[in-house]
């Protein structure tokens, strides 16, 4: 691999002499420092240039020396490429003076790069054993799908805390709340349940990403590993799809309702489609809990090009008459207003307390009814909004198992399942 | 009347005259200040005894001076009879020196009736006028069942006041935190909505037993009254018992579940039983909500020799499966009982926010059957909860319909119509 590096870099920079073009080929990321864990990402290559310049330059460069290639955008575009083998990023970017005055995010990288790879010599081990821990208990990957511990935040943690074990038995004892700051430089207060201050950066917090869930996760794990040590906790059990007949019967014994909303997922990376299908859920929620239903679990998926949001209700009916809590009584004017605003109530208006109550007919008396009648309504996102607004199928009960896809059929066994590796 | 009440009191001054028992009679009540309205109850007659003697004397003879009688009970026995065609209560007391040194609350009595007596010459039309007013809205009556206002604090809004429009007028204008004290000596602090200090004990709150909803329904009556008189307001409308079908057409377009628990009442008057009745109502739908379902409405009835709890459920079915929220993951001890408690659930164990969770089926998804199962567990007081345990029906849905009797009809037929005089 390390050649494979060599080699495309030294390509890069005779291509950018020949063009007159000043770019720098820089090797980021784990490959880098030798902490490199075997997996679906390889080789970063940076294409930086000066301030000054333009960036499509070396995006130009980037294409000339990849045939097989795809073009990508996080905030600027990039170039992903299968170079022998490698799965390589060829990411232009900006050579600023430091990581306080950044001209876009990605330039902040060979700043990380130079920083580990000053102090990890001799901790290599220690930061491939954590991370293929955390692969292991499934809180790898800060993507914001996952919520994990990021590659770089994996070796802050190793060089803070002196190894593997240490690290480890910090976390043990973790609670919301942990700060730390390798370089004593923090300027501003952060609320994320772990904040590791940036070396390179002071107003950032590495772990930003991090959710609460997965950071309590590995803590548990920690402790467990540490209390009785098992190579088990290094390889994740990946759950299998579950036969229909299984997920009938689960969905059976639970007697609960799922509501599945299954729709096209606008075009848009996982790292911007995960976040809006988080908020929408978080809506869906609140308009279902609103209304009087109860949410008993969901959860969001997103598989070939669709996606799905499941809401598994403990409450899916209720009466059909619904109290309306009016005004205090001697608020005369909105009483009078209240009672000409409910002339026919099933009941009443009658007093409860200090207020005037009638009771009529609610609009949906159970779950799915309200979705169908509201998804269209409710303001999502710009992209999903749109995305549901053109088709999408409301599911409920056993026919959720309609979506014939094995991604999807195994996201409803973990979605069912739900074991963590605690205790 | 007033020959009877003469009649009454000679009689029982010859006859503590014959047995050498120093017995003063007493008339008290509205019939002794000319402000009794016609309605069931006629006369109270006091017979007042020095606090070293006997009261069992004078209750014998309340006893030999009336043929047609049965005994009753509230801090003391006393007699109820009927003579010359009067309802007459003759009741045993103590003549104390002043009302702040009591042997018992009926003592408290002849004060009253001397306070008000002096106070309220040409005033007699407005007490009455406020008083068949206060039947007319359904707020008049201090019983325990009602919550409503008794006659000596309908005399002392009068005598507050100055008129029956002036009190109407100053009562538009309510709300909770209302405070009278005639005599400026009120001793301690209350918590009721309507706090009027006795002029005979400052520490008592004569309106202790009015309810919050008929205060605020008087507030509102009257402030129509005000704007739009119309004697209608002095006939309260009697409600007529629904036919069974209407009743059942009722029942199906609220779609709501609810739910009678009938049982023989203990033999103990009102004024025991409802305060005891109110009470079980309000652990039941604890119980209820604490367990996840939801009440819409609920209410307490006594007829004949029996009584009901009615619950109306918006909420009365959920999903089998529930969570069980465990500890935070960083108390080990307790995660590691918490998992131990819960060695098969039907998913988890796994973290949610900071804590463990495990969900497993629950003990009942359905509220009558965590009713049948729970009711003769709950400590619902000692009259109550033997009755109960004795015997008692659960009905649901529209076998509420099962008891057949006129008063229960009634109470079915207003709990559902909840009209009051509003706007």
């Amino acid at each position: 691999m390390q050649d494979t590096a060599s080699g495309i870099m030294k390509r890069i920079e005779e291509l950018a002499a020949e063009r007159g073009v000043p770019v720098r080929a820089i090797l980021v990321g784990s490959a880098a420092r030798d902490t490199w864990l075997s997996g679906s990402h390889d080789l970063d290559i940076f294409l930086g240039m000066p301030t000054d310049c333009e960036l499509g330059l070396a995006l130009q460069i980037a294409r000339d020396i990849a045939t097989e290639r795809t073009e990508k955008y996080a905030e600027h575009p990039y170039v992903h490429a299968i170079i022998e083998g490698f799965e390589v990023d060829l990411v232009p970017c900006y050579l600023v003076e430091d990581a306080g005055h950044l001209k876009s995010a990605v330039d902040r990288t060979p700043f990380h790069t130079r920083y580990v790879s000053e102090r990890v010599h001799g901790l290599e081990d220690d930061v491939l054993l954590l991370k293929q821990f955390m692969k292991g208990v499934q809180v790898y990957g800060s993507e914001l799908k996952t919520g994990g511990f990021s590659g770089y935040l994996t070796e802050l943690l190793v060089l803070s805390y002196g190894s593997f074990e240490g690290v480890l038995s910090a976390a043990s004892g973790w609670r919301p709340g942990i700060s730390l700051d390798p370089m004593g430089h923090g300027s501003i207060g952060h609320d994320e349940p772990l904040v590791v201050i940036d070396p390179v950066d002071p107003r950032r917090n590495v772990a930003a990403a991090l959710s609460l869930e997965r950071m309590m996760l590995f803590s548990s794990a920690a402790r467990s590993f540490l209390a009785r040590p098992d190579i088990g906790f290094f390889f994740a059990q990946q759950e299998e799809a579950l036969s229909d007949q299984e997920l009938e019967q689960i969905i059976a014994s639970r007697a609960s309702m799922p509501i599945l909303i299954d729709f096209a997922a606008p075009d848009v990376v996982e790292d911007v489609l995960y976040p809006q299908l988080r908020k929408a859920e978080a809506s869906i929620r609140a308009l279902l809990e609103k209304r009087g239903f109860s949410v008993l679990r969901s959860d969001v998926f997103a598989y070939r090009d669709r996606a799905v949001m499941l809401f598994e209700m403990q409450v899916w009916r209720l009466s059909r008459i619904s109290l309306r809590i009016g005004p205090q009584v001697w608020q005369s004017e909105h009483v009078t207003r209240f009672l000409e605003a409910h002339p026919h109530p099933l009941s009443g208006p009658y007093i409860k307390g200090e207020r005037v109550v009638v009771e009529e007919a609610r609009e949906h008396d159970c779950a799915q009814d309200l979705l169908a009648a509201q998804i269209e309504k409710l303001a999502l996102g710009r992209h999903l909004s749109g995305a549901i607004r053109r088709v999408h199928n409301i599911y409920a009960g056993p026919e959720i198992l309609a979506v014939r896809d094995m991604e999807y059929r195994i996201f409803l066994s973990e979605y069912y399942l739900a074991r963590h590796r605690i205790g």
